[in-house]
This record gives structure tokens, sequence and C-alpha cells, in this order.
């Protein structure tokens, strides 16, 4: 199974592919997305940047599911309706390449690649670079998205032991259940 | 020219399309799009609900512009973030139909339709009603998203009147710089 995992952002969005196999993780790719804006105010010209890199990413490497960063309220309201908009893109550019999406806490992530949930940016870079045998640390973006991505692995084969989840659909439901509600 | 209106929300995004002839202003067609969650939190389903509502809205009316309102933050963070979104996956749709897309605030568009900011959503409904000769009074979502569409038609000659905007693309140009910077 190919994971595509996201970390959305307006000004920069982190993309990271694995494949897993039973409990091995392999890395296929990772990157950024970055919006820059070209006028000022021209938030449809980034939203299109963003929607037409993640097109693109999922048509390329074409993974089988997709999970994307929850993301929280930022403490300006402003940047809160901004990200807002980008993960609104990004989402809309997965279920539009008909993606399954799964939805993930940073707390999650954390949990499932270093450990606990109060782990440090490199702390994060480092555990992505040692599971997925880099060569090198990701860079921050792209180290989340990667380890998004590897979060999905390890709720997927937990779930697997469990014998709770039979077919993909199945279990794409059952995470959005256990997620955050809307 | 055909005018495209949208006036975007997580539960309904109200739609509404006009053709511009000189002064004279027609109605197309309106409507809202519902995304009913169908599962407890599940955004990314909802979302391209949206998407593919709007996208259907695009191809089959061809639109030559789209205008989307500005959205404010709310009192809730979190409904700040769930609006944010959604007008994501709104004007993700539009730029991926490769329509160019124009802003504007609820306050222009009343101060546009109606000739005063603080108008009630009926005063605005009642005066899209009269503007496009309709037989009886549209819905709040489709009447708002209307009177995007007619904001940007007057907002349009008011800027040929002045010589401002030779092209289409120049036009948009303008409008983004005159609105909300990002």
């Amino acid at each position: 199974m190919r994971i595509l995992g996201i970390d959305p952002g307006l000004q920069t969005t982190g993309f990271g592919l694995i494949d897993v196999d039973g409990h091995r993780l392999s890395y296929v790719a990772s990157g950024t997305i970055r919006t820059t804006a070209l006028a000022l105010g021209d938030l449809p010209g980034r939203l299109k940047v963003l929607f037409d890199g993640i097109s693109e990413v999922a048509a390329r490497y074409e993974p089988d599911v997709a999970t994307v960063e929850i993301v929280f309220v930022n403490v300006n309201p402003q940047s809160t309706l901004l990200l807002g908009q980008a993960r609104g893109a990004a989402i809309t550019a997965l279920v539009a390449s008909n993606l399954p999406v799964a939805e993930y806490t940073a707390l999650q992530m954390k949990k499932a690649v270093v450990g606990h949930g109060r782990a440090a940016k490199t702390q994060v870079q480092e555990m992505v670079r040692r599971l997925l045998q880099l060569p090198g640390l990701p860079g921050t973006d792209a180290a989340d998205a990667l380890g998004m991505a590897i979060t999905h692995a390890h709720a997927g084969s937990a779930m697997a032991r469990l014998g709770e989840a039979a077919t993909l659909q199945r279990r794409q439901h059952a995470m959005y259940k256990g997620g955050r509600s809307y």
C-alpha cells in the first residue's frame, strides 16, 4: 500500500510518500509545494498552485490513500482562516483525485513516530530519517508529511492485527469515526 | 459576460449566475449546494460534495468570471477554521475550472445591491428580485450569491467607464489589488 502524507499550509505544504509492505516501510518521495503570492491578495492564485501541485503528486505517484494533518486554531483568527482555506484546497485536491483521506493530529503523529507527543521538530526529522533509512535529515515540512504517512501505516497495521478492518473502506470509515468530529 | 457568484459555507453554499449586456442584467440560474455530513467527522467527503457541485455548475453554465464572498473570522475559532476550509474548496473548484476569481465583502455587496452596507438579508433578497425581475424572492444563500454577481457587474462597468480596464485579466488584477490582502 502506498500512502501520501500532507502537512498543509498556505505558504508551504509538505508532502511525503511511503510504501508499506507488512511491517516494512520504504521511502518513495517527498517535497514541498510553495505558494508565494504572485500578486498582493491573490489567494485564489495561491490555492490553485496548491491544488495543482497536490493533484500532480497524486497523478505521478498513484498513492492508495492520503492522510492530512488536522490543524488547530491559531492565536491570530485571520491566520486560522487562511490556514483553513489552504487545508480545504489540499483536501479538495485529494478527494478530486478520488483518494480516501484519513486525518491525524500532530500529537498522534509524534506519538506514532517518536513515541511521545511532546517531541520537537528535530526529533520527528531524526526518527523519520531512521525509520525510512534516509541518507540525510528531511526538511521539517517533508518530515511532518512523511510522519503523517507513517502514522497511517501504524494505525492500519494496528487495526489489521485487531482484525477490525477487512477493507480499506471500512478502515477509512473507522478512522473518521475515531478522529476529530466536525 | 456571464458572472457566477458564490456565497460559501460548509453546510450550504449559494450560487447564482447572471448575464451582463451593457447595463442590462439578466438572471440565468441560482441554487444551493448542501453538504450534509454523511458520517460524523467526514470533512473530506463534504468538501468533495462542494467541489463537485461548483465544478458541475461551472461546466453547465460556462461563466466567464466568478466572484466569491470574503468571509470574516467567527466568534468561534473552530467555526472560522471550518468556514475557511469550505471557502478554500469553493475557490479551488473555480480556479480548477480555469475561472478568474474576484472577491468582495458582504459590505461591498450590500452597498452595490441595496445602496448601503447595513441592509438586512430580506432587503438584499428584495433588491435582487427587482434588479433581476424575478417572479419571487430568491432564498437567502442564492440571493447573496446573485448579489455577489451583481456587485461584480457594477464594479466592472464602473471600471469600464473609467477606462481603467481594457481586458478581463487587467480588471481582475485591479480587483485583487483593491480587495483584501493576504
